[in-house]
């Protein structure tokens, strides 16, 4: 078939093909190596170099596919996936974007697609309501949590500076505006309070606590109390429910009592662990979110909407407009000031219809099927951390707050600088085997191994098969580096 | 059917069914109201206030498209959809997508997902061919202008200062630095500059050209000398390829010379226009474009892919690397150094495999037939020009550069705000009737109506319809307010 006008009858016809390809690419996933073999370079080389001038048929695609795409992919939806956090791409989520892209619908104002608009009110409320918090926050859908510190701390500095940019800018004002987040917060905090302008020597990165590697909240009152001391002006803290080494939470209520002396604006980065919010069970471990001033969590990492859906809520939608708005005359509206306009609360002007991933999610699944899947999780978590604390020379270096391990294999006599590399090659051999996929991380300067448990289709066979496999490659790594 | 686990065999049968109900929608748009007929709150009052517990049929989720989201929505793939820009969701895009939420890939890094890393570079490197610009650029996916406009400010912010934020901050900083922009640049552009730091003291709007509407270079180069002798530092250009309002081009070779007399960073913003690239005859007026430091232009426009592809074309990755990377333990790999990290070259860490819509569109479609679309409608554009400069009480206020014209209907003895009046009355008139969709806009102070003409399906025919509603709206306003 060859597709010179893609008009509706051949789309049918092509989208059936490709829903069936998507259909069988995961039931053939579980299969498939989880790291891509492919070395850098590879899938360049095998790609023609210019653009075709003629249309190509469907099947020349799906083919390309087949051969160049999925060799190289590191399929983050195996069952085997235990790299990074979670990436689910639920099934039910991707059939609301099928929609999504069909309807081409264009999210720049309330008049340009109000039910876009209207919808992803509803969804963020939604969602509000899964997690328990009170109905003082407003949502709206980013792409990611890197946007949502990065926007938070305009917002905080634009608080701080009662509208600088207004004015002369950032540049203009004279005590410096400092930042504070835990030392294991995640990179795109430092990345933000930089973009922001607020520059690296105004970053305080706090303490953690040993051996939960939450933030010290004293240590957090103690610096900004020197800052305010010495004519700085602490501006906002990031806190971390649910750091990405080690899902470490940081005590919300403390840090919100400590910046609320200073008046400073807190941000939550709950971006993976948000999702355990549907369990009652685990809210308390979010205690003292109510306070903060904003916080963000990412319903396409553990939940299971596919990627950029990323909630981002605020106690004070008015403060967040009054930073992003822009009125130009081409996009004003009879309605403005009556309705709500998402373009005015984050950094894009337009946006797909990006609340049908999580309107279909939620709809097809159910909130209690959600919730039983996430407590699955915990389980085989719990079940795991028991198993690899009863094995010899296996250890987990910090508290299993959620689903996530960090775990350490010692060998006898070994340690420093050779435990390091020790713990890199068997978890490199792990991925090597396409068995299973494992990330290190730095803890306390010393690399670690996390087992992110929480792919949508991981079982407990899948981490019996994963466990098998580290055994296996620790044991053959610690006869090659005693 | 109900989709309580919605897996590869309920996503074959639930995405026929969507795919075909998606089909069915492009193959009945042209029969619906172009504008979306909805009142504020009323899409939001249809729908449940709390999630579902259990899982809802599919069948629920298609009733609720069909009578709540679709009434919902302003059809912009309509082919009487003329207002704002052409937002063109070509399915052949569409299908890309549909892959690329089927594979679920996890764009953080090279090694989650090589094929979704090197696929990127190869599309923004057909893109490139495409529009005729050297290979000294090198090209990444943003999803949209405003986040491309904001990195531009950012990274001219770091190269002027040296590399501020990784010191003191923009606020360490003690002479202010400088951005400038045509008075008809993107609203984006001042926002971009504000969130950046600069402050809207620092922003100087250039004053434009009769009547074409571009950049006043010697206003500009006047601006800048000023700012230098007095201390300030002119940080950045932003030139626009084809204004919001009006299409006016800003002579990029001109503005880049000035720039360069004070080492200025020049980002130019063709986000609709730059479709235009495609065909060697609209070249000209990028005259000077490879004398830029970035741009970029989004093929979500006019070109036909759907939202949230726009295309950041940099002279120096590098720099733009300094400016957004962090290296955290948990996303290193050995292979960092060898490899492009996009994670390194925007805002987000995380990306969606944004290049699969762009392949599918090339290749599906074949670049030639992709450049008759867009000369089909810079020939509608140019014949509705000549209809509506030959009819009385007609005019263009401004040049017609590709495919959209800012009208004029004056009656006898209108001026001044009743002409206003007049206008945005016709132009309600037209979208009210559902017929046909136009935005407004203000050109010197003076609303005039916008008519982009290039949707997907717009054919002569219905320019042709277009013109018969705004005459005989025109006709009625006229009559109600002389």
């Amino acid at each position: 078939m060859t597709l010179a006008d893609v008009g509706p009858e051949e789309f049918r016809r092509a989208g059936h093909e490709l829903v069936d390809w998507v259909a069988d690419y995961r039931l053939k996933v579980a299969g498939l190596p989880v790291r891509s073999p492919v070395a850098p370079g590879e899938v360049l080389a095998a790609l023609p170099t210019a653009p075709p001038e003629g249309p190509e048929p469907l099947a020349a695609l799906i083919a390309d596919l087949d051969r160049i795409i999925v060799p190289g992919l590191t399929n983050v939806q195996h069952p085997r996936n235990f790299a990074w956090f979670p990436s689910n791409a639920a099934l039910s989520s991707v059939l609301g974007d099928i929609v999504a892209g069909g309807l081409g619908a264009l999210g720049i104002s309330w008049q340009s697609a109000p039910a876009l608009t209207e919808l992803e009110q509803v969804i963020c409320d939604w969602a509000r309501q899964l997690c328990g918090l009170s109905d003082g926050w407003s949502g709206t859908i980013y792409d990611g949590a890197s946007t949502a510190s990065l926007v938070a701390l305009l917002v905080a500095r634009e608080v701080t500076t009662g509208g600088s940019q207004r004015r002369g800018g950032l540049q203009a004002e004279k005590a410096p505006l400092t930042v504070y987040c835990s030392a294991d917060a995640h990179s795109s905090v430092a990345k933000a309070a930089m973009l922001a302008g607020y520059g690296e020597d105004n970053l305080r990165l706090v303490p953690v606590s040993r051996p939960g590697r939450e933030m010290d909240v004293a240590a957090l009152s103690a610096l900004m109390a020197q800052d305010a001391a010495s004519g700085r002006r602490p501006t906002a803290v990031v806190a971390t429910a649910g750091t990405t080494a080690t899902t470490a939470f940081d005590p919300l209520a403390d840090v919100c009592e400590v910046a609320d002396k200073f008046g400073a604006f807190v941000h939550v980065d709950a971006a993976m662990a948000g999702s355990a919010m549907l369990l009652p069970e685990c809210r308390g471990l979010f205690d003292g979110i109510e306070g903060a001033s904003s916080l963000v969590w990412n319903p396409h990492k553990w939940l299971g909407s596919i990627l950029e859906t990323s909630l981002f809520y605020v106690r004070q939608p008015d403060l967040l407009v009054s930073v992003m708005a822009t009125g130009p005359s081409y996009l004003r509206s009879a309605l403005d000031g009556s309705v709500v306009q998402y373009r005015d609360w984050g950094l894009p002007l337009g946006r797909r219809f990006r609340a049908l991933r999580l309107w279909a999610l939620l709809r097809l699944e159910g909130a209690e099927a959600l919730r039983a899947r996430l407590r699955r999780d915990l389980d085989h978590a719990q079940r795991f951390a028991s198993v690899v604390q009863r094995a010899p020379g296996w250890d987990l270096v910090t508290p299993v707050q959620l689903q996530t391990l960090c775990v350490l294999h010692t060998p006898p006599g070994c340690d420093g600088d050779a435990l390091d590399e020790h713990t890199l090659s068997w978890c490199e051999a792990v991925n090597a085997s396409g068995q299973a996929h494992l990330t290190p991380a730095l803890v306390d300067g010393r690399w670690v191994v996390r087992v992110s448990i929480g792919a949508e289709t991981t079982e407990w066979d899948d981490v019996s098969q994963l466990w098998a496999v580290m055994q296996e490659q620790a044991a053959a790594s610690r006869g090659l580096r005693p």
